[in-house]
């Protein structure tokens, strides 16, 4: 395949990002029940061309075995009937999900007589930028539909054949349900000037989802004009306090790192007060440790726990996504939090302690996207949380902060009813 | 006075953005005392030196008259011993509104026992771009305590020595009350270097709000790595349907014209539905041209407003911010709401209706910060909307759309109370 011109990829992107705005007027006007129909649709056609998007995924499989893609990262994307099923049931649960759209709130009548509220609305048009797993393609342009929003997907090299086949899916079943085709568009290009070229189009884009590692956050943010709000990385911790109860702790912190190590809201570092360090890690470092997690500490945790290894100063500051922990004894709650305010990422931390006013400090000082009470940070999720599905993990403060639900694809206008009024 | 170096001014403005970063995490848990009395000392200090102020304004009026700045300029940079106490009352007035910080909301119990919910806090540092007006370093700066965050004022080159004067005060006042003094802080120098520095700064500051013309605005969107807040254009429609009543529609929009056309929610441009113009156009046009407004209209205007001059391509986006007004004859409903999605700026639109079809359907199908059903678009306002003094009106979706009050200068993180869950 010859490679496109820096030109072609501008006409192309701008092209797209007209369409979707021109479909984004309309599609905000479309009733709940439309949208929905349209979600069922693409569900059902996701299992009705499953051959399709299996043939386009083998061809990414082949591709990424030749490009030496590891174990994990070939697994990620690849797909079969089990994950497509999957895929086609998260877009009827979007489907079921209460529709945000249209509610209005906060009417108050002003002393001029004028009532004024806000009325929920889409945001427009979104695009989301994202690599390697192909289920995220059905998933966030089933979200921004629910929302109203026409969806730009910008998704990696690695499965552009699996993506190419389920946005035509989701396309055909748009528009056969009286949805505008442009309602989901994939990039078809897959170089970095696309990216590029879709961030600085803040006359047609109103918002920019970046999901992917850091270089990919950090370069959307130093080159969109457009506002963005990242999915950025999750330096989460677990702090045993010392009126923890020592069972409920061990619980929480092996869950905290074990559950599922891969994903942002796992542990990082587990701090532990320093008066109950001696009788609490012993235990937990067996559990960890049989557990096949990697020991990292500080001093004081390696006088008790002789198999870890010596944490070096860039360890309090990684996100591992392995099996690997860094321990640090601290000398009290207040050293918990300054480490914590020094290194975490404000994605999620968790107390876990059976003093109220150790709680309630924690939950008042810790300034994360969610801090949590006696429970393991994996709740931090859309779908525990109750909100349904998610476009990812907010770690920033404006706008959404956590996780990013349907709601959060919309934004709130002012409505005022009048019957006449003027200002002096 | 020596130009300072750009390493200078880059290490100038870290450390007001490292010492910001630091008061915010103990101004976040002062409680609402403490930040309402720190306010109403600032109010108080700013009256009893009102001398030094006065004399820091009168260093930049005559420098102003040197360099020719016009009359209307001079007029917004002067400050007279009525305008400070208007100040120090506004700062007042912001000291009794309600606290947003530490509410607590959206408590869901979850069906595994957590119960799961949001409490609102501070951003942590907001930084504030904006020219002329030097009572803007005090609004804004009283607007930022109030919500609990750390403040970085860059003001206009014009108005240094008045906002030196002024955020001295407020540090003062602050420090005097049991705030940090780095609450309040102004970068002092002036170069455009130094917004380069500040908007690289995302590890210290939380938020961007550039409050001025177009050109500040885009330099900020182009070079912020922290999320922004912009307070852009406002072309903003009155739209007279084929059922509004005539004299409603012509108090509507002589008043969101004339009363006050410097400011961004005075209407640009005048829609009307081509089955009144003939009775509705003479009659306002001469209100109108009474109160000194030149028009510009479409051919259909100008056949019945013969003084009207022609309106090229380029007025119908034009925020004028004086009195001139282009008026366009429109076919119908729909040829009004094209209109204003290709030109508006999205800020405030209404429209003058007697029909309650028309009315619902504008409300639902323009999308912009503010809708209005027959009432001046002047009322797009933080005070008129019931929210108190406002940063100013966002004109974009994310995070605050419309007037932009205390409680957009803080955000929701989510709060988890357990008693020792773990995720299957």
């Amino acid at each position: 395949m010859t490679q496109p011109t820096t030109a072609a990829i501008v006409a192309h992107v701008t092209t797209v990002a007209q369409n979707a705005k021109a479909a984004s007027r309309i599609i905000a006007l479309l009733s709940s029940g439309v949208r929905n129909a349209a979600l069922a649709a693409m569900a059902d056609l996701l299992e009705e061309r499953r051959g399709a998007i299996l043939a386009g995924n083998e061809r990414d499989m082949a591709a990424g075995r030749e490009n030496g893609l590891d174990a994990a990262m070939l697994d990620r994307l690849s797909l079969d009937e089990k994950r497509i099923a999957a895929m086609a049931d998260g877009l009827r649960d979007i489907a079921g999900q209460a529709d945000p759209v249209g509610e209005i709130s906060d009417m108050t009548l002003r002393p001029n007589g004028l009532r004024v509220g806000r009325m929920r609305v889409p945001l427009g048009v979104v695009g989301v930028i994202y690599e390697s797993r192909p289920n995220v393609t059905a998933d966030t342009a089933a979200l921004c539909l629910k929302a109203g929003n026409a969806v730009i997907l910008k998704g990696g090299k690695e499965a552009i054949h699996s993506n190419r086949a389920i946005a035509a899916v989701l396309a055909d079943a748009a528009e056969g349900a009286g949805v505008p085709r442009a309602a989901v568009q994939l990039i078809q290009t897959t170089e970095r000037e696309a990216v590029t070229a879709l961030l600085k189009l803040d006359r047609y884009v109103d918002l920019i989802v970046p999901r992917g590692g850091y270089p990919l956050i950090r370069f959307v943010s130093e080159n969109s004009l457009i506002p963005v709000v990242k999915h950025d990385k999750g330096v989460c911790h677990v702090y045993v306090d010392k009126a923890a109860d020592p069972a409920m702790a061990a619980e929480i912190a092996v869950n905290a790192k074990v559950s599922r190590p891969g994903v942002c809201n796992a542990m990082e570092t587990l701090l532990v007060h320093a008066d109950v360090a001696a009788a609490f890690l012993p235990t937990v470092a067996r559990r960890l440790i049989d557990a096949g997690v990697e020991l990292r500490g500080c001093e004081k945790t390696r006088a008790l726990i002789p198999t870890a290894t010596a944490a070096v100063d860039a360890d309090w500051d990684e996100e591992y996504l392995a099996l690997i922990l860094s321990i640090r004894v601290v000398d009290d709650f207040a050293a918990a939090c300054d480490h914590i305010a020094r290194h975490g990422s404000g994605h999620s931390e968790a107390i876990v302690t059976a003093d109220y006013a150790a709680a309630m400090r924690f939950v008042t000082e810790v300034d994360s996207a969610a801090v949590l009470v006696n429970a393991s940070t994996r709740f931090n999720d859309g779908g525990q949380f109750g909100l349904g599905a998610e476009v990812g993990i907010s770690t920033q403060k404006l706008h959404a902060r956590g996780p990013m639900g349907v709601v959060d694809l919309t934004c709130r206008k002012w409505i005022v009813l009048g019957d006449g009024q003027i200002r002096p």
